[in-house]
């Protein structure tokens, strides 16, 4: 699919859009409120519309009213979700701006799948859900994606770790840096960042399965290592 | 040299620190402050100091007024500076804090060479180029950094090119992601990421000297585009 200068047109968010033949027809308040009165849209404009479950449709707007879209299809795709395997464990961190930066620079980066935990050595152990995942659809929306992003809060990275999934956790002692082959592998995995005071060491303990790995020469900021580490990996699954 | 406890330690830049053989006597009002009245450091205590030359030096408080300090040497250390090829070229984005943010991680992941360039398309010119250096000290200390990290103000990118160096530039229709290796070669590179409102024709014309390259699958906001390049860049300079 082309992107026919994306910054003009903006991708927006139907969850329960309904589709017949050549057409697509979708109502909901906030999202209809917002072509219509934050991005002042209206018919002969093309859009991209996303269901959040990996459908992309781009059209032009043939009705419009306030409370529901008709767009007429130009073209249609349906995505595979390359981060479907990767979920990032986020550490509540002190400062939530910078917790918020670090969560939705990972969704543009392109994961879907977050834990905020509270681990042993947090000084802050809550998060606003709802207003992180309204962040999360911002970010999917601003980066053109269409796999909707989902957070959940886990009380212990004990927790966290019992779905399943190989641990890959940022150290700065590792010996080497993130050369995992992901590729060939069908494995699913977990990227591991600590908070502002570090694993404990049980904590450490229970990763010991895991792939440590180094992202930095110097001292990264939590939220640094988040972002940073999320760049590395999401280059790793996007181009590798 | 073994960093013992790098977090209840911290790190302090004195530029103009005098060191007679084990010894090293440091002023310097503004640092004194920080050492003293915010992180209430005593005689007895460890700390780090850099001159931002590269020296980096551990050692025991043995003396300490409102106005000076004395320290006793545990160890010292001559760092290279492995970023100092590199220049990276920020475009100015008009929320000063998310270009504020995309710098400080920058200056954190080892960068020290700093333009704040305003491009054809850039909607917003202005920067504070003291209240910035002043943010990169404090990002240079937090990754215990020993090298001071500068920026400063190019009115196009035109003149921010004509200090020489091959463009690395972030392109979303770029053939490969960035492989180039830097080891083997002794050349200056330019980092160059664009604006919200994407390279001029004119821009791009003068950058075609360079290596494009892509970052993502995804469309990135401008300051993830400059983290994440600069996540990419770092790694390869730091293990490469």
């Amino acid at each position: 699919m082309t992107l026919v200068s994306p910054s003009d047109t903006g991708l927006f968010y139907f969850p329960d859009f309904v589709r017949e033949g050549e057409f697509v027809s979708a109502t909901g308040a906030d999202e209809m409120n917002h072509l219509t009165k934050v991005m002042r849209k209206k018919s002969g404009d093309k859009i991209y519309i996303t269901d959040g479950k990996g459908t992309l449709i781009f059209g032009v707007i043939t009705q419009l009213s306030r409370k529901e879209l008709t767009l007429s299809v130009l073209s249609a795709e349906q995505q595979n979700n390359r981060f479907e395997r990767f979920t990032v464990l986020l550490p509540i961190l002190k400062n939530p701006d910078r917790f918020e930066f670090a969560f939705e620079k990972s969704v543009e980066l392109g994961f879907t799948r977050f834990k905020a935990v509270k681990f042993q050595h947090s000084v802050k152990f809550a998060v606003n859900l709802d207003r992180l995942n309204l962040k999360a659809i911002a970010a999917m929306k601003q980066s053109l994606r269409s796999h909707l992003p989902r957070i959940e809060y886990s009380d212990s990275l004990n927790s966290a770790l019992t779905q399943g999934g190989i641990p890959l956790y940022f150290n700065q002692n590792a010996p080497s840096d993130l050369s995992e082959d992901f590729r060939d592998s069908g494995a699913s995995y977990l990227l591991v960042i600590g908070p502002e005071g570090g694993f404990s060491s049980f904590e450490i303990e229970i990763l010991k399965t895991g792939v440590s790995y180094r992202l930095s020469r110097g001292r990264l900021r939590a939220e640094t290592a988040v972002i940073t580490a999320a760049s590395l990996l999401a280059n790793k699954i996007d181009f590798q």
